[in-house]
This record gives structure tokens, sequence and C-alpha cells, in this order.
């Protein structure tokens, strides 16, 4: 699959709360900082995750991450956080993530990287469906 | 309202997950600590928070939350987190809280100490509804 | 003290890490929420935290939060959150603090509202002292 | 490497705090569960996080998180995680980990399983280093 264009970028400031005793952000934390920008990216496509669990009964959950982390962030940094679609099938995507230290307005040094792999499932009953054609159409 | 009995107490481990940048525990998470201590005094009197759900159909929600913070708690410290009634109504509790850093397997120094309001809610709807007779007769 | 001004005022976006399992925000997160709006407040002033920090030797410290919860909010809300100060000496503030509900681009309907006390500690020892005047004199 | 013996396992109980409006643990929380089981891994061999800092000036930091989500958890549940060493050098370690379902007693349906790389560094530059000796002998 190619993209001719950026992937979609979301920014991310950090407070006290994302940070630990170490001094930095808690690793932890990047997992949440990806999904806001995923989830952000499917609200530019259109698709708010609770009207669209309202009317096709169905969400997104995470079934596998994956994240390396290269450089630490600190209280007061703004990341921008990407995200673009690396896989996708029926019933599962993979989308690839990265969040970069912004410095003068720009997107910097590659702070964490990771793939993050989503099941589509029935509110519910939580059991597997398939994503919403529209969804998939649009991710893509 | 009188208690001849010491208040419940409950363990609570200091993880790098609930530090911050300034060394010490995030202040917000004692809001955590007591919400653990008040989950397993109630569990301890047979209501299990889940079970209570499925079973009346009701739920607690926090209303009022007012804390002091005295002195800080470090990564590796352990916590003594206790709850006890203070005041009590159909449709409504207040539960006093306190964290005290345990030395030498003594609750030792008072970290924070505060009130929580719990009021009781329908699951579904979210409208305000009386607690449940046995559990208010559980507490006091 | 009279405010002829507007409170400041922060957005935050409603994440799934911020929900919980009643299907409505976790209370404790209102603690976040109103301490990213403070940051920005501080910010918006000319006094990023870190700086501070780095400068002055000192930071704030939470030493009392006080929240009433009047309404929930969901997954996808934007709230606005606010920010102004209610009274202050040389060595602690007390900032008033609100989460509405943002509908329509206007700030909607009050969803929790509280107070936050803050002392000044020196960023080593922990020890109170002087808030630093540019920073209180900003603050007014 | 082999080992014999059954690796460590530490129990963690769900709260409100674990879970988001999908009605079960938040993903990125496994991350939590997995970090506290690998301190009180640690502790239990003779290593507080704290005390190790303060001794050898460093500490471990994650570079690596990967996790694989089998069956979700819910409100009140018990979960046994478990930690065991899957390879070492001197700078770095990777720990694999699973979470399992506690039912009477036993660990029972595997929730959630991963490894998590460490490396260590020193704890003001944030630069690696050696991990001690003792430390890397001791979780052999």
């Amino acid at each position: 699959m190619t993209h001719s264009t950026a992937p979609f970028a979301h920014p991310v400031r950090i407070y006290w709360e994302d940070t630990d005793a170490g001094g930095i952000v808690f690793y932890a934390n990047y997992l949440k900082f990806f999904e806001r920008a995923r989830t952000e990216w499917l609200r530019a496509l259109g698709f708010g995750q609770q009207v669209l669990r309202d009317e096709s009964g169905g969400m997104f959950v995470v079934s596998e991450t994956a994240v390396k982390y290269h450089s630490p962030a600190r209280l007061d940094d703004t990341l921008i956080v990407t995200a673009e679609l690396q896989t996708s099938g029926k019933a599962s995507l993979t989308i690839a993530q990265r969040a970069y230290l912004r410095a003068d307005g720009q997107a910097d040094r590659l702070l964490a990287e990771g793939t993050i792999r989503l099941g589509w499932v029935d509110s519910t009953t939580l059991k597997p469906g398939r994503i919403p054609a529209p969804v998939l159409e649009a991710l893509k």
C-alpha cells in the first residue's frame, strides 16, 4: 500500500499527569497518545467513536500493541503524534504510529513508534465482527 | 454517629505509574487509592460492585470529593488507606478516608485525608435512586 | 477580588482513557483536566512549569482539592475547562475551576466545579517557600 | 534459557480506575499490571527500585513493549500477573509476562501476554549503562 500523502498528525501536550518519578513521560502513556491521534483521525474522516458505536452497535478494540521507545519526553513538551494505515482486513486493521518531539513548530526527534492492531467487535457481546465498510474505505 | 471499632484499612503499594516528575505521588491518584479502599470495604461486607450492579441495576457515583494533602508519598512506599462512614442518607453517603505511610508494619504518618460523597444511580439512566437497604445497613 | 474579564478557558476532549465502565468520565480525571487548564493559563501568562522550575528551583504543589460533580461527560465530548484566581497569599493560592460541556461551540452545561489550593515548594527539598513575585503578579 | 521453576506471580485486582466505557479493562493498563508484577518480583529478590536507584545511581527504563490481548477483564476481577526472564544482556533484559483471570483461586484464562524490554540508564543523565551484576544474577 502506498501513501502519497503525509500521515494524519495530532499534537499532544505533556502535563504532570503524563510524567513519572524518572522525570520523563511514563511509557504506557504513549498508548494513550497514539489512541488520541487515531481517534482524531477517525473523527477527521467523519467517524466519531460514540456515534459509530450508537449507529453500528460495534466498536474497535485493541488486540495487539508493539511500541519502541527511542527518546524520552518531558513536562511541557509538545509531541506530534501520527497515524496511518499499515494493513487492513475485513475484521482487523493495523495502524502505524509515531510520536515526535515538536521543536520550533516542526516535528523533530522521533520519540516512540509502534503498531496498533484493532479488531471490530459487537459493543454488547464483544464478539468479533466486520468493520463497517465506510470506515474501512475512509481509512485507506 | 460513633464508631467504637477501627476504620476499614487497605494497603496500597506505590509504583512508577502513581508518581510524577516531582518525584512524588501525583495528587489525583489519592482518589484512586481511596476508591480501592472503599471497594475492598464493600467487598469485605459482602458487596462486590459488579454483582451489586448486576443484581440491583444501580451503582454508586461520586458526587463530591474533598482532599487535603499533608505529606508526599514516593516510589515503593506502602500506604494504609482507611474508609469509614461519616454520614448517610437514603440516596447518598459520605465516607471519611485517610492515607497513612506505613513504616515497620504500622500506619505512621498521615499523608492525605478527605471525604467522598457518593450518590446512588440507575446504571442505565444514571438517574438518582435509593441505596439498597442491605448495603446501607452493612456500612453503618 | 473582582474579575471584570472572563476566566481563562481551555478545551479538553474526552477519549477512551478518560472513561470508566460506568460509561462516563472517571471522576478523578477532572483533577487532571483542571490541571491542564491551570497549566495552559500559566503558560499563556508566560510561565511554562518546567522553565519556572529550572529558573526558580521551585514548583507548585497541590495542597487541597474540592470538587463537586454535577453531570457526567462521555466519550467524544468536548469540555471547556476554566481557571481563575480566587484567593492568593505569599505562599499559596486558591484557583476556582469549572468544567462545562461544549455544545455548538458554546460552553453549555456545568459538569463539575471545584477549588484547588496550591502551595509553592523547593523542587529538591519540597519545603514551602514564597511564590515568585512575577507569577503572583501575573495571576491577579 | 530454561526455567524449571514457575514464573513469579502477582495478583492484581480490577477497580473502576482500570476500566473504560467499553465496560472492560483499558488495554494500556496491562502495561501497568505487568510493571507491578516486575516490581514485586525485583522486590522479592531483594531489589526495591528506589533503594536500587539511590544506591546505584541508575534505573531501569522500558525500551520496547509488545502485548497481545486475548480476552477482556472486568470490574472486580482478580488477575494473576506473571514475570520471567526471557533473555538478558549486560545492558538490557527482556521479560516475558502474562495476565490470567483468576477463578476459584487458580490462574485460569489467559487474558494478555507480552514482552517488555528494559534498558539500564543513569538516573540523572538517562544515558545507558550496565545493569548492576547482583540484579542480573538474581533475575536469572
